[in-house]
């Protein structure tokens, strides 16, 4: 079944790259399989999915040629770890921007040569794929842009400088004035570098457009989850998870037509009544922290176990796509404030306090008609962690089934999960 | 030996507090004999730690009345959790500024219950002990300021807000001047806060006052730092230890007076060639996270090994007390920016960069006259964790021994420690 699947190998671009190759192809295999065992087994998948699953044969190939095309052309390309990071710069600048969050486990242990255990395997997974030059699109960068959202990024990105140029923004830790003052400082300071990488300065027309490209992307992903909200779901999580993920590094108006493309399809499905995976599934919403590529882990548990996903809310869902910039902005200086405006209302837990992310989990797990939260978060992330006496107080007042699991990228607590996940879906569905 | 040593009870007091009585007695009684075994057994001890003993036997009711006697008449009562927050402020509206911070293990099941158990054992401890009702302090406070230094209290300030009114500090991420600006803002909020609960207003004169009681409490515990840099010590590092941490609850210019005397006994004993343990002790230095009262445990192990901790780089440590304020400020405005220039000068891991901090680690190994150090973080404490690696290459690169400790409040670890402590100043003996 699906066996065919590979992930295409460009040994000789990855050697450009000063790539560790052959640990690199090794990696390949294996995240291959992975992916079939994932994706390729599930039942009456859409046919617009075959265009994300060839952005994955592709992941190691295909898009990096489109970055290094860019490059030649002086076209900035920009790594990023934070959805707080405003892509709209690099865009109006003909750049390119790039998650570089590491969502696998095969980088960890290079990291933990360096960094202390005990931080989020994120950022362990991200300055692994450095540190073991086995990341092509990190190798393929001009330079990462950091930010102050945690401790284990913000104190990261001092070693990581050490390897790849990092600069940092400030996210401030509340939203007052003089926070959003300081945060539209450093906004501009932001298109100040990039502009200086891209030899260029920034239009309002460049700003303009990029800014309606991005809400475009905003749009288009906003649609599937509200295609995904219906009962029964039109769509698997793990499907729906993976376009959020391919979101972080494909080229955005034409992931927006594809995904658009989806869209169509989808309402099609509905018209005819096609569910995926049954009709009276479990629908579970995730939230938390987000679920870099290739981390599958629960929306593979949970759909394993016969449920579906119908909501992340995360920084790899809504999170990232629930607010759009004002487009009637017309100078520079209202664009910016425009643009910050929007950057604000994302809800993450490194602001306090954020009662406004406890109210939204509750709003859009009305909105995905969803019959539990499973709430997520990555192992030593002290910042959701800690929120999360805050959503489960926030369940037990709603009375809405609530699970919280604290976990990372290895294996080991597969089996106790699928445990816990088995119960608290035979808890939903007495 | 010792035995005799109590810590006074006092149940009626703590009664009136609204505390768990049974319960704080048996702690009472467990510190008490913390205490004796590990302070009474010392040999050769100045004369003058007399003082500090007592302020230890009525630390939970001798200066308790003294909080509660302020508070009788008007005067706030503030509890904190870090020396970014300028006592100068409190002092001048006449209050008393309490540190909060916790140090022992007893009181982290409490915040376990509620809390992640995956953060720093500092923050769990001091939360433990407002959720189990087991501190006087605490119980005696106004409120508390917190502040965004680090993860865990920023989220954690949350959940204490539902227990004791919590109000915070934002403390910016950079040096810039644009967050200097939001900091003396900050600053500012915290003066408008005191004056609020104070009923009275701050004038220059009262804050010329305090800046000067503060600065010689600064300058007294530097003189008391600069003679334990003798060789050979003329104190025990437990003993310096234990007057930084009663430096955070005493009355300030009586506690300056008596670490005066006790200096003045230290002179003599160096004129005298009193060493304390021994003339030959191997002399360490420790670095990083501060240690909350009665949290004794490197130091009692290294001290315990024959060796002498001659300095503390840590906020119990010189980071309180090296910089003083510009006492030449005359107008409210510029005493203001004054104290907030002083206080940007504590290199906190929380900041990003920190270079400041490794030079900083280094001049004061060369001034202490160590032979290696110790840097000690507390678990889960990211930023020191991380900051670990820059302060291990810069060790490295000036060729001292260096040895990295990550250890909770727990006596799990006692015994693996010691192994390596000793293993260490072997090292550094040979
Ligand atoms: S969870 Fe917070 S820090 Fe992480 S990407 Fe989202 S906004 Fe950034
Ligand atoms: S999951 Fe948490 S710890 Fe990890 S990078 Fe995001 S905010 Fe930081
Ligand atoms: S270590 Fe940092 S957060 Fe802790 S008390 Fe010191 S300055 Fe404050
Ligand atoms: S030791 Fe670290 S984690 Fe603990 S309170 Fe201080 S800065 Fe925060």
């Amino acid at each position: 079944m699906a066996t065919e699947f590979e992930i295409k190998p460009y040994p000789e671009l990855w050697a450009s790259l000063d790539m560790d190759v052959p640990r690199f192809d090794k990696a390949r295999l294996m995240l291959g399989e992975a992916y079939a065992k994932t994706y390729l087994s599930q039942k009456k998948r859409p046919v617009g999915m075959a265009y994300f699953d060839n952005m994955i044969a592709e992941i190691h190939g295909g898009r990096i040629k489109e970055l290094l095309a860019a490059k030649a052309e002086g076209r900035p390309v920009i790594g990023t770890f934070c959805v707080y990071i405003p892509e709209e710069i690099v865009l109006a600048a003909g750049g390119i921007c790039v998650g570089l969050c590491g969502g696998s486990q095969g980088s960890v242990p290079d990291a933990e040569k360096i960094l202390p255990r005990n931080i989020c395997p994120m950022v362990k997974s991200a300055f692994g794929f450095k540190a073991g030059r086995i990341c092509p699109y990190f190798q393929a960068v001009d330079f990462v842009y950091g930010e102050t959202t945690c401790d284990a990024k913000k104190k990261t990105w001092e070693i990581l400088d050490t390897m790849v140029p990092t600069y940092v923004m400030e996210i401030p830790q509340l939203k007052r004035q003089r926070d959003l003052d300081l945060w539209l400082a450093e906004v501009k300071d932001f298109k100040t570098k990039v502009e200086e990488v891209a030899g260029k300065t920034i239009t309002e027309t460049d700003l303009a457009a990029a800014v309606k490209i991005m809400n475009n992307k905003r749009k288009a992903l906003q649609r599937l989850n509200s295609l995904r909200h219906h009962n029964p779901a039109p769509i698997s999580g793990k499907d729906g998870l993976l376009i959020e993920q391919i979101a972080f590094y494909d080229e955005p108006v034409r992931f927006t037509k594809k995904v658009n493309a989806l869209c169509d399809e989808l309402e099609e499905r509905i018209k005819a009544g096609v569910a995926v995976p049954t009709k009276n599934a479990i629908r579970v919403m995730v939230a938390g922290t987000p679920m870099a590529l290739p981390n599958w882990k629960i929306h593979n548990l949970v759909e394993g176990a016969g449920a579906v996903i119908v909501n992340e809310e995360s920084c790899i869902g809504t999170r990232y796509f629930k607010d759009l910039i004002d487009e009637n902005a017309t100078t520079m200086d209202n664009m910016l404030v425009a643009l910050t405006d929007r950057y604000k209302e994302i809800d993450c837990s490194c602001f306090t306090p954020n009662d406004e992310r406890i109210t939204q989990v509750i709003k859009e797990f009305r909105d995905s008609k969803a019959q539990g939260i499973i709430n997520y978060s990555l192992q030593f992330c002290h910042t959701y962690n800690i929120e999360e006496i805050r959503i489960r107080q926030a369940c037990e007042r709603e009375k809405i089934p609530y699970l919280f699991i604290e976990s990372d990228y290895s294996a080991e607590d597969v089996g106790q999960l699928q445990t816990r996940i088995e119960a608290f879906l035979e808890q939903i569905g007495e």
